[in-house]
């Protein structure tokens, strides 16, 4: 997958290539997942107005009964940038706001598009979850479903857990009671224009055993890398992680039993992979966002001019962009999972 | 970077094409690394006798002044196995061990190599740190160092940091006091035939300002990626990391002022990182490597023929794996850093 | 660089990521570089009319100055379809076409997007004559130039090569002479429905010595690719190429004397490329262009049904495919040359 | 696949990795074709006495039978270097030999090792060798072979074609008549301390139907590459290659007919590929070598001080570097094949 396109250009993008042919694609089914990320659905999220509409370019053609499917060849997914109001960019454009990478892109490129963060902007990862819809299909039989699992420092009850209560609320949250509590928490953050952070949960079911490699291409070692590349996250763990290593050899092991006739875990403190290979379990993973740099309270900070200053940034910013990164999340997950489920089909059959 | 070798095989090394000529370097350098990563040098590693002596077989070349240098082309690095003692791999060979790669090897491929694990082995980290040894000269003025942080639930004090004290004690702790403790605690672990795991981590001073990429080959993304492909490893984190969830915008802003005439950071809770891109400040990772899963204690399992048995893994096994992690990880980093070093130079000059 | 697109689809176009920031970079100047490959423009190409007009959808931003130049980041360009004539692919459809990619899409795939060959159309190439354009501003002091230099069995008289005849004819011809030779042939072949191949030579001026790699990555090595890569291209050769079998050692040597204080070469046989690395000569390559496949003579073939049947292609087609082909290798060329000088500042600074 | 080392190095080798498991594999093998490519073996062939002698140093383990096979990890095979005759390179180590890389290698890097070409030697090719003999078993049924149809400017009658042949002189040529006339025209070449160039065709049967892409990753373009890889090759042509310039349209048709139901071509003018992609026909493609640069007649050159000299080259070359070149340009095109038929798998199943 190549993306391309920011956050105040005509248009965002990608291209998906080396995707198996034959699959059934249109535009409405992308644009369901699409729909779940997009900006402005709740008082929670960024007012920008994007409808974020998709559109085909390239690789799908009617197949013999009429639907239209996937042929092979590279697939082009296109979302035009529609509200990219007029506003003044003057402190933007020239000072540096903590947290934000307009200090790095200068020393690197000498040069950037200050319009909304240009290419650093969340915008981006629409793209990827119109690429991600197309990875969903690739692997048959396979779910990927996330969850907000953590807001600010307020985690949730996992024994609460429920998937179906995910769709009930502004958050992702499987835990009704835990997304009533941070209604009230994030509406305090929100009128004080200050941000907090969050922890969002991955889950991939059906994935066939063997995915992976021993060594590099390890399936975990991708699943971290396609999941620390998404705006702001600062963190990424797989199963037990972090808290596995407070653990004894004896509470981290995942035991076996035969269970219908079939080699199968009693636990899965593993997350689902072993030597960066996947087991047949659920994969796992979590991944930690940082808050929104986008706050009101001035902060110090320096200018292109080399002097010292303060930034306060307005505009139409999330609190919690931790929310909009759990279909993210979902879709960096998937296409990761496609793409070693299509590798180890080339190398085994 | 490819590396190839089993734990039982022959030799195990690696290939790094794509280095810089004009570099010094020789066999004792590279030896140096390896030797902070060698088995058996105390109580507290795998007893395994490997000498790890690595041999240059190709790349280098003497310059006009007599000294041994890179020439640009492919550099390979061997090592021989030598301590492969004649052992019965009876249970090994037929149960599945909780915690190995055993049973996913066997679904992907069907075949597995289980003397030692085979590829799968830690043994294959030797190979990193050897081409590590490398990628350290490619960066000037960069210096890569890692800690051990946490051993079992126990971490260190961060207020009695000291990098002398890496050396002074065999766990790489930079804490002197929480060294000591360690010391009692990861004896009850040996003697009992327990493990534990442990978070490392990983400081690289002097890396510029403009590595990395705002999308796709992020440095952070990169990281996550080098340090999750390390054995045993279950989580990554950047600066801050997971705890910057749980903070506010405010808590969370790096602020900037003017320092000597030039833009610098007041914090570093972005870990060096911001957008993927360096920002001259130091880049920090930390990672954590889950207890090692050979344990004396026997766990429920099931053999190849489809039974339910147990296993207790005896031979000569690290208690915390984490231990040795730090050099390997220290590799990493040096390696990814790099990479993204000539990559950034080859674009922007 | 990645390109995405179907013949009678909505657009095509192509994502050059990697682009050093800071190129001036607009629309017209692409559009100059593609109204050289633009179909319609004598009667000696298809007389589909497409304005192929260039759109940069993102990569680019003003500068300082208020001009517009590269920013580092992908550059998205895209060219719409407007001319996809509503036609019977009646014939097409179901009947393999010789010479063209029907049955081995089929074969590969199991569908195939048949209005205008799909992906295989030479539409495609639209893409890479804008890449290259992007290519051409990158290695300083860079000159590309093509031209033709054999039209069916008519090859020029190289006494006669002059490149400012090239813009004088339909036909990229640097020998006046061979020019209009060829108006006549091409014109007998044109009415007779027929085809003819050709041959193109590329020459690339101003290469810096040092371009390439001793193995993988050689320099002739990745123009052979590119321009294999061509649509009906079968041959590829590097300086005197395949003549070069027929010689002596000491007719082939390109033998060196000192010329104003630097080292120079009094012939270039090689090609301005030894052992994969650029000399600093001029690089040139050939390439072979075989005739086009849509010929108006009946030919036999099998359809989808598995009949024996016959085909006869009518349409807009090029009687020389070869023509519209030149500034395709150009860019060919321009792209992989880019590519190489990024790559040694990467390795060699 | 990776290649290391230099011609007078320790040792030179490759390592294979996303080789499928399961295949049967042993030095035994391996060996075989080495000794093809193997030096010292005629008069015709450089008098180096180098055993060749491959050890397989990772990747491959005992199956349930107790045969050996690949296990589907990384396959490193080596080749120590023997026969480093102890001499004096004064003169190939100053001064820069037209026709070698001598030049380019000083220009790219600022120092190259000069003993024997180093890593641009042609000794690299034993570890295609070596790599090409596990490729050959990936694709079932496939067969590749390799013939010389040029010495200079002596080409082979096709009518008396004949592989049974090739095996019976020492210039793998299929005319028995022309091989006759080559010995005594490669004597007077070789007495002469002169050199000659010459042509190859590789052909690969059993080559499956669907191989290849479109566009970029066509299996035309990685065959060119491939070839144009291997040392002193300057052209390569799939099937009627240049000659198909010439052509009409009419003639360059590949007309197809049902045969035993199934469709089936008349004449393979396209060797074997259709729009970069496979048609079930043989792959045919030719490459052409330059003369060995190698000589004895004094050429003029200069030398690192910048003085003009003149340069002849003795030691023990190849006549014709084109005869060892035929089982090197077997191996490349069986690698491309076996990945492209991997790539397949992937996307296709």
């Amino acid at each position: 997958m190549t993306t391309f396109g920011e956050s105040h250009g005509p248009a965002i993008g990608c291209v998906v290539d080396g995707c198996p042919p034959g699959l059934a694609l249109d535009e409405a089914e992308i644009q369901g997942w699409l729909d779940k990320r997009r900006p402005g659905q709740s008082r929670f999220t960024t007012q920008r107005r994007e409808p974020d509409a998709v559109r085909i370019v390239s690789g799908v053609f009617e197949d013999d009964e009429g639907g239209q499917v996937t042929t092979g060849t590279p697939i082009c997914l296109m979302i035009e940038n529609v509200d990219q109001r007029s506003k003044d960019y003057g402190d933007i454009k020239d000072k540096f706001r903590p947290g934000h990478a307009d200090f790095t892109y200068l020393e690197k490129y000498g040069i950037r598009d200050y319009r909304g963060g240009g290419r650093s902007s969340a915008r981006e990862t629409a793209s990827r979850v119109a690429a991600g819809a197309v990875a969903r299909k690739v692997v048959p039989g396979m779910t990927v479903r996330g969850a907000l699992v953590q807001v600010g420092p307020h985690g949730i009850d996992r024994d609460n857990w429920d998937w179906a209560e995910v769709g009930n609320n502004p958050f992702f949250c499987p835990d009704a009671e835990a997304a009533q509590a941070w209604e009230s928490y994030l509406d305090g953050v929100r009128k004080a224009g200050s941000s907090c952070g969050a922890i969002i949960e991955v889950v991939a079911s059906g994935v066939p055993a063997g995915l992976g490699a021993p060594v590099y291409g390890k399936l975990d070692q991708d699943i971290a890398s396609g999941l620390m590349s998404i705006n702001a996250v600062k963190g990424v763990e797989i199963g037990a992680g972090f808290a596995s290593a407070a653990w004894s050899g004896e509470e981290n092991a995942d035991e076996m039993r035969m269970t219908d006739g079939k080699p199968d875990f009693l636990s899965n403190h593993a997350g689902g992979v072993l030597g960066g290979i996947s087991s047949g379990q659920d994969v796992v993973a979590r991944f930690a966002v940082k808050p929104t740099s986008s706050i009101l309270t001035p902060r110090k900070t320096v200018d292109r001019a080399g002097d010292d200053t303060e930034i306060s940034t307005k505009g139409r910013h999330d609190p919690c962009v931790g929310i909009r990164a759990v279909p993210v999340g979902e879709a960096m997950m998937a296409l990761v999972l496609a793409d070693h489920y299509l590798r180890h089909r080339g190398q085994n059959g």
